[in-house]
């Protein structure tokens, strides 16, 4: 079990979205009119991982849901490799200087149980974007287990979950400046959703939230993404066991591939397009997903 | 000057189209019918950039325009300054069980210039995003001056300019999974235009076209991004000398601030409606927008 310092992350969600977004004077200009008015920005901010007071990562997201940010990153990275590795996390006071809540540590159960040698050189094999090339590709593939799992879902369930996320998404859609992740349960429950300015960022927040529920791995989930799949999210969804991945807009070609390779499911360019009935591309495991 | 090894850069441009994409076979659902078709997918792979044979960064990106990429990549970064810096850049013989093409060298004019200790310390403090919280945010203040330009453009121009990015970008359109970046003349001609799968490896390759071109600081021009604008956007588009960034989506609340505090012009959600007209709005130095 993890012992959860609340610190930032018990606020109740009107503040936690008055801290996602802010307000600016913008000059909108349609048709030669130029008018003042006042818009809504996503917020972007820095947050600092540590591992044991050591710093691991520092990656620019939306504030709220920190803790799950942290401990998705770190089981997707392969630094940790489940909740049990987890004694406790928290954010660290702000040094003079700091935004407060800007650094999360987390605490080893067991100092042996992560290897500082084994997440520094992968940190640092990874960089600017968390992939360490061919040699880290295979080192995922040891890592991550194929999928195992015996989903079956509707094309319905996908659409319903589409419309899930379009739907609970507005609520920062006012910003156009977030993506979202969702987790659909197979009787098509939303199970939680996540936003961030970052699309990586907002499946570790989703992956994070369920490594604290003890949920992992995600067998009977759906993972829904509002951006394109990338080599990442499918790398991320994989760690995590997730059996389906449904993306609003494009895979990429190692997105593809990796999902192949490792029995997942794969949609893409999914849209709902009336009550019932809508659009998507399958490019992997078809046998899945039923009429 | 920069002696340039074209080993790949070279290839015409129907061999980097076809570098750029791959087909998949796909299954189109659709109304509850489903097709096997073939589909066209982005190509995302890794590249490795080195300085002085190390290791700097690996990034996920679509294939071509590699030196372009590397070296936007290492002047953004604060690593090089300018294009000074560099003697020469090749792609490495790939390993066995590597990809050819995915490890670019730098070498650079003196190794003096180029101060391992700091652009190490500096890769090492970036982490997965390109950025490292607070200090780096004054680093980069530090490093890059605030934009100095008479740039004044018209609302037709950057109509005109989103026109041109959405047309050129329909070479890729097929796959829907390319961010574009593109500069625009402020007589509206494009200068460059660069896809990517990662949108800040879009505005790299621009940076570095222009830099190889000794075309730098980029007081003249307008960046046009096909994607929202982020921190990191606005931030490499600083150390270019930029003076007009126009994103196609929204832009983050740090993005903003950074642009602001710069004298930089910040467009968002710009789209043209019609052959004369359209919408826009702007975040930040509106001195530089004419009717």
């Amino acid at each position: 079990m993890i012992a959860i310092s609340l610190k930032r992350d018990e606020a109740p969600a009107e503040e936690r979205a008055a801290r996602q977004t802010v307000a600016a004077r913008t000059i909108a200009w349609k048709d030669d009119r130029a008018v003042t008015r006042s818009d809504v920005l996503a917020v972007e901010e820095p947050l600092e991982i540590r591992l044991a007071g050591c710093r691991v990562a520092v990656t620019m997201r939306t504030p709220g849901d920190d803790f799950d940010l942290a401990l998705g990153f770190l089981l997707t990275e392969g630094i940790i490799r489940s909740g049990d590795d987890v004694a406790s996390i928290a954010h660290c006071p702000a040094e003079p200087d700091e935004v407060e809540g800007n650094i999360v540590n987390v605490n080893p159960a067991d100092p042996g149980l992560v290897d500082p040698e084994r997440w520094r050189r992968n940190f640092y094999a990874t960089s600017s974007c968390g992939i360490c090339g061919k040699a880290s590709i295979e080192l995922i593939r040891q890592q991550a287990a194929p999928i195992d799992s015996d989903l079956r879902v509707s094309s319905d369930l996908l659409f319903a979950g589409e419309r899930a996320l379009r739907s609970a998404q507005t609520v920062f859609g006012q910003t156009g400046g977030l993506h979202a992740a969702a987790l659909i349960s197979r009787e098509g429950v939303l199970i939680a959703l996540r936003e961030d300015v970052g699309r990586h960022n907002a499946v570790d927040k989703v992956i994070g939230a369920m490594l604290r529920d003890g949920r992992l791995p995600l067998r009977d989930s759906v993972l829904m993404v509002s951006s394109r799949a990338s080599f990442e999210v499918i790398q991320k969804a994989l760690v995590a066991g997730v059996p389906l991945v449904a993306a609003m807009s494009a895979p990429s070609s190692l997105a593809v591939e990796l999902a192949r390779e490792s029995g997942m499911s794969l949609v893409g360019f999914l849209r709902s397009e009336s009550e019932r009935g809508g659009r998507f591309n399958i490019y992997a495991g078809s046998d899945r997903i039923d009429g």
